[in-house]
């Protein structure tokens, strides 16, 4: 505990609010910055963000203000929650009023569009610091849960082990407990890739199938998150951990993920263009779709259900029509190869998955159009 | 394909049911044994089994009979699904009527209390058959989801590959698709261990948890699952697939679960002596808690959830109360070990939720009991 820790949080979003009220409930002294004034003002003084996190009362210590330098004056901690497509000119906006020395955390899961880079890498790039001086945080931490103080825990990552060790300090409550890792390729890939998958997810949801189905897409979904993150040069424990797997379940799992929300309404034949409209906040996983098969095609990774979210978004695939495309063509029973030759469980599960839609699906309609 | 094979289904629960179903949608020509006459007698002329699967309409080629002997004459391949306390003696029963070179295939998930051998053991040991001519099934399977005719898929093992193909050749359908591998061991684990895990997930559903909670204990019951069953000579990656935690999240996060449900039972209060009463069918991972604990610490392999789930049920342990036994005290942030010395995601995740457990439960009362 570092009572009284000045620290800043960018972003007044759901998880930048709840991330604030941990912090607060942590014991530090937080101010939280809200782009728009009247949210700041309602922060302040009704100690509620009544868009972002319906009834929710806020600690009387958090203070709101949407004046970044006010916010970032004297803040050793910096915790940022943007929008990831907007991370870069925020930061471009925050750099003059930062205090010497201070640690930026990205409290963000997503990749930059434009160019395929990780959160911490365009902060890296952005600000003249150390990256010993930048941090990562992701795991399953749904915020609505958190904000009601359901204990959860969650993964500081940092190449420097001091520096994830004093975030964790500052983000450890009673309710929230921080680890630490110095794997932050593995992390942040881990909170990026989750919500492509809930998005694939949510779409299987959306046309109505039940949990084998989902927990089927998930173990598939795991193997595909693993492959790539390991690719670009993470641990596959972390994938396994909390960051990786604990996120992804409680992603797909819960009605409050904007991923899956995302998805659903995609499985319910309503158009991107209108799941936009719908969506009151950014919905990461529509934002990294391309940028993660891009990333994934360099490194010869293959991502089928990723890819199949790609069409639907694309347009080149109708969400109804997801189904008949996930599949393969075999009847004969297949094994599921491992480096030993032996078969085990996961791997050709997707194909599983695309047989049987398929066969639904078509039903005496012979093969599908593609 | 092999249109009217002739196959034995034996136990008229909702999985041998819901199985008898997906071998004569298959083709196969099935006989059901149920143990009560009126059971047998209800599938065969009304087409339902009101008891364990209401609502569901049967094929109408499945036939089912009381007489094990007529169930058993001539079946080339009979799938057992009876309780697993209670495999053994019925194999006893079944040993004279059995059809020279037929295959046995479990359904089951589950291990003998008195023997800690799971079901192919239990098989092998009291049957005179080689091992070659045994297999287990095994996957994230829900019954009622299945009898819905949601597509799903599962894994067939067999030490001989042959005969895993030529059983998941059988037990394939439009809606059910089966893969094979021959890691017998982590199949069955995979299906024991993961009823452990949905009992704990239960009771900390019981309690009022939500997804967050849920996610992580998921996360690091997959790693108690793995570490026992790869102890047992199994392939981790096994563990990983559809029989490991494709079976371990449908389980989790499904309220048809029995396991999920006599936890969330014992989470509210309820003794083990009124869950056993309230539940009308058998909980495996109730009965299979004992020895699988005997078996871990045969091997020296901890399973700290699947301990306490144990003092729950032996009444050593308040269900009420499992939350700060769950904990551990520690205030400094952890790193979670790696073989690399990386720190990483999920080793010290169910120590995070220890502590924060016993935070919240202990508030301000000081330590808990013990």
């Amino acid at each position: 505990m570092l009572p009284g820790t000045r620290v800043a949080v960018l972003g007044a979003g759901s998880w930048g609010t709840t991330f604030a009220k941990i912090l607060a409930d942590g014991g530090a002294d937080v101010v939280l910055w809200a782009r728009r004034p009247e949210l700041a003002r309602e922060i302040s003084e009704a100690r509620r963000n009544s868009d972002y996190l319906a009834g929710i009362n806020l600690p009387v210590g958090l203070r709101a203000t949407a004046r970044l330098d006010l916010a970032l004056a004297g803040a050793e901690y910096v915790f940022v929650s943007v929008p990831s497509q907007s991370l870069r000119e925020n930061l471009i906006l925050a750099e003059p009023f930062l205090a010497p020395g201070a640690v930026i955390v990205s409290l963000m899961k997503g990749v930059e569009r434009t160019t395929g880079m990780r959160m911490s890498t365009v902060i890296e790039e952005v600000l003249p610091i150390s990256p010993e001086r930048i941090a990562a945080i992701s795991g399953p931490n749904l915020a609505l849960e958190i904000a009601k103080e359901q204990p959860t825990g969650a993964v500081v990552s940092s190449i420097s082990l001091e520096t994830a060790q004093a975030v964790a300090k500052l983000a450890t409550n009673k309710y929230f407990r921080s680890y630490v890792n110095t794997d932050v390729i593995g992390t942040e890939f881990g909170g990026v890739l989750k919500n492509l998958i809930a998005v694939a997810i949510g779409i299987v949801d959306g046309v109505g199938f039940g949990e084998n189905t989902k927990a089927s897409i998930i173990t598939r979904g795991l193997v595909e998150m693993t492959d790539f993150a390991v690719a670009y040069g993470a641990h596959p424990e972390t994938l396994s951990g909390l960051a990786g797997l604990g996120d992804l379940i409680a992603t797909c799992q819960s009605p409050l993920s904007r991923n899956n929300t995302a998805g659903r309404l995609l499985g319910q034949g309503y158009s991107i263009h209108d799941v936009v409209k719908q969506m009151q906040q950014t919905t990461e996983g529509l934002a990294s779709v391309k940028p993660v098969l891009e990333l994934a095609a360099a490194k010869g990774v293959a991502m089928p259900i990723v890819e199949q979210v790609r069409q639907v978004l694309d347009g080149t695939l109708n969400p109804r029509d997801i189904a008949p495309h996930l599949t393969t063509d075999s009847s004969e029973p297949q094994g599921e190869r491992t480096k030993d030759g032996q078969a085990h469980g996961s791997a050709a599960l997707w194909g599983a998955f695309k047989r049987t839609f398929d066969q639904l699906r078509n039903g005496g309609r012979g093969p599908g159009s593609d």
